[in-house]
């Protein structure tokens, strides 16, 4: 278990301690025990993507009654619950730990929470009523649109999807896949990516992003992508084609060419997010590591796995690693918190990084540990398909590395000049204490010429 | 640069507000610039165990007049600064920087912080009178004497020095090695680990602590052990044997056969503070990896070194290691302050492991980015030197390693009866909803016996 | 490419010399262009489990009549192939190269190779008659009955499946999964391992092997399990209970309690094909990545991605972790060669745990070098299901480490001696030099007693 | 112990198979017994620089009488011992296992062997009769002046000492430093690498290689580099300047300009040599780290260290990367046989990388697994400095990686030209068998137009 000593949940807000133990028995007394009849309900065959689990429904109306909604946004929305990211961080842990559930139920779910942040924060008063309300109240999905089949969209700048100006619309021209939550019924809106001034020099005012309403004549969503093997219904992560698709000029977010300035908004929290239901996630699977190698019946050579001491290196060092992330994603959030997320961008960057590659790890430990249980009988193939997702989600692990390492090398001015100090006052005090500055023994060596 | 948003340092005390500005300065304008004269001023040949460097008394003056002395005792002693763990841990990294002048220039250096605060918590007023007293004035040196040369010290309860009680002596018979400090002239007093009572069915009550003084008939100060080829003179890692030495009864530490207590006590924050100087390390050495790879006289291949994306991504790594074992140190200093060190018997052993792996990858990574950093020409070597021998101080990685796995699995039963709790809730459910408990298609295989 | 210079192609036996190239030549050409061929056949809904791709028995006519068939079975078998373990390994790891297809086109699929080596090895006339025949034949398949649902599997004296003499029959009780091939309807018997003797002290004679057709009343193939999603339709891997399950006593395998010695032989050889498959796998998606990272249309930050220092760092590693792994297999199957599975415990093992590592982490980095290729467009996903199974396969790679470990540590005693023996000879040799044995510096240290 | 299976030792040559029998003896029974002689007998103070060990002498001529001279000049050299690349190999491993005695008492040790290859392959008859005779003879060593103090010499363009040419004399003015051997007074010629043609364009004609005795006026050999604080007295790795040194023409090597050409003939078969020996040294520390953990006398926790899984794990995982890294380097060697260093340049680079890792590894496991043995006490801290070395040596790891990967990203175009005629084959056997080339289900996905 977690030890989370340095962040005092006890002089966090009046709201968050009021909320916090709610979610947590929210979280383990209703998402938990309904995600058998969750996965149950996901409809087979022609019903896959046109249905929805009843239960997600009644979860929703519960949570939202308990005053569970829409916690992850901050103090800058009127809309939003008022906690800080970093309290929402340790609310995001606890609902991790029923991931396919406990997000959505408190309508805090991706790619919703950032469309939402997006209008709240950019949106026209137009866009916000038609959009952002029904969003806020649960009624419908949204998707966003970005990543593209045919070029390497890890670098924004080469989206290509074109979005031209024809008298009062912009027609969209563009091949979009891995667009999460594209195959849900619900899901009644796409924010896309693309380009409005393909030729401006400056690569990063190209593009821009547009609102298009699922089902615009031209949309086209193709099939969804599978993910090892799951189609993640009814969700989906799904291929649209936009064929001449017309939306009217107002649908233009925040203006032309601000497409890089709604994505670096939108990115920041919401990449906390993920990280922190990631720590969740992890120590779910924690619990069944624990709970499979302490099980008597399943003893091996004489011994409980729990007695073998590999298993107990395996249980140290993955404790090592979660708390480790936490404490880095707990950190980029309070940092969001006091410098906005572009104060915070190395310490995002870190925390997403560390995140993803820690849940891979985690949940393949515990498969590991089972034996086999990367079957239908555990939750942990299916989660760690999701899990895998995160390592390229919202840019991959490599492109961050770069970034932090970038970031970081900012203050290798700073630490060359600090070095030269400390060499020329090394200088001084060898000097003043009268020794040599350079302090080689005088040795004769056989191959110097004789001076 | 590390980012310490999570660690609000504006809210720590006043004390600390104070000082910790004023500690930075030293470190950097005092301790660093005087590293070569230190170095310098060690002696040679006969000189090397019998002189110790002006300098370092030289910075003791300044910093006891800046007020940075024996900042490493708590709120709980009288004698000390009245830090907090967490406070002193920060302080503790900033000495770190500059490891082999600023902890002995403040009186924070080990081993004398883990003695004194022995002496101080357990030590009766004689005992504290003769010892404590001079160690808070800097006036002496200590040593802890309980690694043995013939055992597996990893598991103290193998320690085997005999001390006899005869009359109104203890007889001290033992072979002691890897005593860090006993080569020290000013090393005046031993704390020696033994067995009292050897048949006691208890291992961890055989052990007790005696006090023994430098120079007492029958120490034998052998040799002074190197690492990696350095003997860290003029302090040294000493071989002691200890042949028939007495010492009054009055000499115990705290009583008969509480060894263990003694040490439990001991080595809490001691390691903390050993964490935190580590990291302090790695930040000074990362500013010369900083500096050398943008170092334009430098490049490669026609680039910076910095401009390899290998080296942007060891960097970055170097960052996120650096910054995930801080929080991990801190925490951990943080539940010493609200629960002592018994309390946080995990986070310190995760702090441990962490750091002391950490210290050495770190410099390990920073050498090989100079190409060959591994001369006198750079502190890297003897640093890492230094480095090394915490992966075995205080407990092997290995040990602590197990310890924690341990801890950790004292939560299976919890985790265990948390899964069945959902296992039967959601049998509920399921049956609410109308669902079958097991879910599997009706498949009929061909080589299934007709049913 | 591999460097396979060690192993040299041309002075191994003119069989292989003539077959190899012939197999290299059926992988490209015929099987790589017919897997999605194959996974098109592969039935849907009620189809999946009763028929089988006709793609399939196309290719085995293709290869058989190649001369490709059987090729598994070495020179110990009169029906077999003629080829060495070394020999046969090559084969293997072009197989490996279209893993799905490859194998079975040459009747050399698991599970069926290592059932057949136990009729060949261990069966009586009658049951190669029945059995072995029509397996050579490729007319049938067949599974191997041992992993339990109820027991930790992994140490086999756990299974405890009972097998109980009623009479002339076997009766058989138990409770398998996880066993491959039980799908198929091509799958006509089992070896079931069980315990007929279950109070024997000595836990490795408690075991038998008994032959059950499948479809025998009693039988019950409960489900396939299925693999991060996959259920690898047709084959399945699939519970199976067993319910009074009666067959003849002429059913045993060997003879009663000689379980252990069946599997022993079984596994050895078989390991090493799961191993060289593997790396044809590796060498495979190694292939998807050098064409992915040079693809001009996905260009990142200006550059192709092999441009970027940090990939060709990944792909070097990957090409120094495949090639030493497939040395270990080679070197592991050669050693059978020479002295039988049983005197390659140790590197059949060793090759065992590193070339299952390394099929996940190959294929886990060519996605991650994709960007996103765990969708239905690539064959990584699947690939990574199949190989993340290959670390419990057959034990999980815990226990081999144990055992390998183990078998290493028997050469300790000779260490040991080989040390003292250096000891004693190096004093011999000091004294002859005149030199002291021990060789410290005479030092006086201050702590030291006055002698 | 290594499995050597797939290299038949059997089968090598009669000259092979007699002398390797008496190698090994030679290094068990003559060369470790007289390490710790060797370590006695090297000077101090004054001494250290102008004497030499007298045992190494007598070593030498044991070596010498046995036929266990100059091993590693191959067949293709009259002066030679005629023993292939691969046979040399398994002859340094031996000669590893006591690294500091047996390569130069077989006088087999760098960097005599490379210069040695290099007078050998591109040396004058004058400068054979010269300098290779007596280094052949064992009379004199030599030393490579290549890397510099002021450049990253690991980008060998870098390298600027000038060598200008003055009338009939060569001036030299250059600054290098980490010479190894230039300390030993025995040390009588310079093979220097420097520009004699700065301004050409080709980066890789610029340089070229003199010969310069040692002692020639203007050569400072300036004091000893340390690696870890020891200075390898009396061989030393030396800073040296060259200050209008003057050397006739006729000591240029092989012409103007064609330094790179030199120095690329050198490394191959000498990198090999590093690694076979760092083999040689894991195997020996191995032996240490067996015998540790099953000394009765060091048990903790109540058990022999061996009996911890931990440790036994370690082990195995050892005992797998020597093997694997040892076929690495056999193979390499084996293919320099067959194709000439220049046709195995992956396969060296490859050997080069892992071997230098390798052997710090396993030298810091077994200093972690005896507890602390960074001590004098142990050989283990002075052969992690001499180990640690070789990661930088010969061009550091980061250089090696990239150019291993860049080779293999030479069949780039080959791979993508294959899975492109895949791709071909496939849609043909897809449209043979009637199946669509494209196999998505249709499905209605709510957010698309209608049709």
């Amino acid at each position: 278990m977690a030890s989370l000593s340095l962040v005092d949940i006890s002089k966090l807000s009046p709201k968050f301690q009021k909320l916090y133990p709610i979610l947590k028995d929210f979280v383990e007394n209703d998402c938990i025990p309904n995600e058998e009849v969750f996965e149950a309900q996901i409809g087979t065959g022609e019903d896959r993507w046109s249905s929805y689990p009843p239960i997600i429904e009644e979860l929703k109306k519960k949570a939202r009654s308990l005053g569970l909604w829409n916690l992850f946004l901050g103090r800058d929305y009127s809309e939003g619950a008022g906690l800080t990211n970093l309290e929402y961080s340790l609310m995001a842990e606890e609902m991790g730990r029923s991931i396919h559930l406990a997000p959505e139920a408190c309508n805090c779910s991706a790619p919703d929470t950032g469309n939402m942040e997006v209008f709240a924060k950019y949106g026209s008063p137009a866009q916000k009523k038609k959009w952002l309300e029904p969003l806020l109240d649960g009624k419908i999905r949204s998707a966003f649109a970005m990543t593209e089949k045919n070029v390497a969209s890890s670098d924004a700048t080469n989206i290509e999807t074109n979005i031209r100006r024809v008298g009062n619309d912009y027609v969209i021209n563009g091949h979009k896949w891995w667009i999460s939550g594209a195959g849900d019924p619900r899901c009644k809106v796409f924010l896309v990516m693309g380009k409005t001034d393909a030729s401006n020099k400056d690569a990063h005012k190209q593009q821009s992003i547009v609102i298009v309403p699922a089902g615009a004549p031209g949309v086209h969503v193709v099939r969804a992508m599978t993910v090892f093997g799951y189609d993640d219904a009814p969700e989906g992560h799904c291929e649209i084609i936009f064929k001449d698709v017309k939306v009217p000029l107002e649908n233009i977010v925040l203006g032309e060419g601000r497409g890089f300035e709604v994505i670096q908004g939108r990115l920041g929290p919401g990449r906390i997010h993920h990280c922190m239901r990631s720590i969740g996630v992890c120590e779910r699977v924690l619990d069944f590591m624990l709970a499979r190698v302490t099980d008597p019946s399943r003893k091996t050579f004489g011994r409980l796995i729990a007695q073998h001491g590999t298993t107990v290196a395996t249980i140290a060092q993955s404790r090592i690693e979660v708390d480790q992330a936490r404490f880095l994603v707990l950190n980029a959030a309070d940092k969001i918190d006091k410098f906005k997320a572009k104060g915070a961008m190395k310490e995002i960057g870190m925390a997403k990084v560390v995140a993803a590659r820690l849940i891979c790890q985690i949940i393949d430990r515990v498969i590991q540990a089972h034996g086999a249980a990367i079957s239908q009988d555990f939750p942990l193939a299916r989660l760690y398909a999701t899990a895998r997702t995160l390592r390229f989600a919202d840019g991959p692990d490599e492109v961050h590395i770069q970034q932090i390492g970038k970031i970081e090398l900012r203050r290798a001015g700073e630490s060359t000049e600090r070095i030269a100090k400390h060499k020329r006052r090394q200088e001084e005090e060898l000097k003043k204490w009268g020794l040599p500055v350079s302090r080689e023994p005088k040795v004769k060596f056989a191959a110097s010429a004789k001076l």
